[in-house]
């Protein structure tokens, strides 16, 4: 069995799901889109950098890529926000494709726009098709993960979800979506205007609220600069003293006026160390870590490929890692 | 939503669960049955150490208990093997109950017996219902978590799942089961007859193998007995040295002639350290280690107790934790 899939969107997101595709046995490429005029008309091999060509070129409209396609399922990687990817899902769900997408707010859309999810559930429902949003984060490290190892307690009374990364080790885009290099007062403007911020953590957090059964009062998500005490550089940037670093993120849900669920983000050039740390405070309490990280570049095109294949058989409607069968890596055999 | 429990069994395992489901909120028990003379026809509260009756009597007869009964699903926890929980099985799914077991073998039993497993799941689609074997180990610690965990991989090379436990701590029929006190000539003719051994290493290689699509040349489980190098000893046991301690146990799956799958277990008397570990090797390669382990006791009547929701919804037909939605503890709200 191969799965042929459609990309769209050609972001740095896109472009990593679109090499695991190309690469790994069980996929192939069947359609890209991009808006992008450097890359319209171009093989996507030559846009990962491979020596052959794959024989599919970006198109530019995805209308008239979904109006004569051989995909099975497309693989959505076009914005962050649920508004922002509300029409393009329903062009691909009037032409009865399945979908997976590292849209953040898609992860788990019920807490801050159920009027919108509702919508895409019965869209989706209607054309007969599913769709979930998923990505390393959210998707994975800081809600499927935490959600998956309680399993093993009698009694969860909290639950903390550290991820800590050194970000000198990440593509340039990263480093400048948490604010590396700037200036304090600018990275609070940016940061005001949503330029700066992990998308993600409240959908997290409810997703973990939903699993449990808890209901929440209220879910904050906050973020400050992380201050170089020192100069830290990475290949892209250097940071003087003073300069921000990178960004610390916590999302918070409060149960009856107790903080439940803590979700905290370290990012910045020049971390002492990278890792994953889910700790349970219950019966048993247990402590998991992830020694160096689950790396998010790679790992948000793996969990996005490897959740084509639940896509292609789940029922009608709009998932969440939460109701999909437990995520796996595929061989492709 | 309160989910109504019929226990089938109440050894050590069966007792765990059924203090889970009196204690926790959204279930309560609905039935207990066991053959033991010593408890039958006594309140299950008495029987967990209560002060209070619960007001369920353990009953003799698993027919007698279904042909009257309120429950919504069955928690079995009888046998180790197919074929021991076989007829009751067919009794229980003729009452049109689902059925959480914690019969080792019915964790995925798709390779040691198909032959059953198809008859089991055959049986369960005509009776309507689910049925789904599960706890700490198989069904946990080292198939679920490692597959969960290569959902973050492109490549997946190899898996390696280490289960070290000091078995000082657990309870005196896990200590006798690892073989603890024994002379090692004992403890080989014991392992040769099936006395001694964890039944369900297949069953998490089979597990693995089945999520990531390959297909394993063979699957070996082999025990030796871990031997004391100086005296140890449990609240309940001695063990001089030159006597076995406990055992080790490695369950190995094969592809292509290379061990691809290894899953470690050692549980003796004075193991240094207690964790869990996944290490995956492929791209990228990770490190999980859960410390001080996910416990045994606990854990195996946490992870069958958080499934019995899952059994309630599932579709008719024998599941494994593979193709079940993600695991999860649940509050009963």
């Amino acid at each position: 069995m191969t799965i042929r899939v459609m990309h769209v969107g050609l972001g740095p997101i896109g472009i990593g799901v679109l090499k695991q595709v190309v690469e790994r046995p069980g996929f192939e490429v069947a359609a890209a889109v991009d808006i992008d005029p450097e890359i319209v008309g171009r093989d996507v091999g030559e846009i990962l950098g491979f020596d052959d060509k794959v024989g599919i070129e970006v198109q530019r409209e995805l209308e008239g890529a979904l109006a004569d396609h051989e995909a099975d399922v497309v693989a959505l990687c076009t914005g962050s926000t649920l508004p922002s990817i509300h029409s393009q899902l329903e062009s691909i769900f009037r032409a009865g494709l399945p979908v997976v997408s590292t849209t953040e707010e898609l992860s788990f859309p019920h807490f801050s726009n159920e009027a919108l999810a509702g919508e895409i559930d019965k869209l989706a429902r209607n054309a007969g098709v599913a769709v979930v949003g998923t990505g390393v984060n959210p998707g994975f490290a800081m809600d499927t993960l935490p959600i998956v190892l309680s399993a093993a307690c009698e009694r969860v009374d909290s639950v903390t979800v550290d991820r800590i990364q050194d970000a000198s080790v990440r593509r340039i885009p990263f480093q400048k979506k948490i604010g590396a290099g700037l200036d304090p007062e600018d990275f609070r403007q940016k940061a005001d205007r949503l330029e700066i911020r992990h998308v993600g953590l409240t959908e997290s957090v409810a997703m973990i609220a939903a699993a449990f059964g808890w209901k929440l009062d209220r879910i904050t998500d906050v973020i400050e600069p992380k201050i170089a005490e020192e100069p830290v550089a990475s290949s892209y940037l250097s940071v003087e003293p003073g300069q921000v670093a990178g960004l610390i993120q916590d999302g918070v849900g409060y149960r009856d006026g107790e903080p439940v669920i803590r979700l905290h983000m370290e990012a910045y050039l020049g971390a002492p160390q990278t890792y994953d740390a889910v700790s349970i405070e219950g019966s048993p309490s247990m402590y998991t870590k992830v020694e160096a990280g689950i790396p998010g570049d790679i790992a948000t095109a793996a969990v996005a490929v490897n959740t084509l294949p639940r896509a292609l058989v789940a029922p009608p409607g709009l998932h969440t890692m939460r109701d999909l069968p437990i995520p796996s890596w595929w061989a492709g055999a």
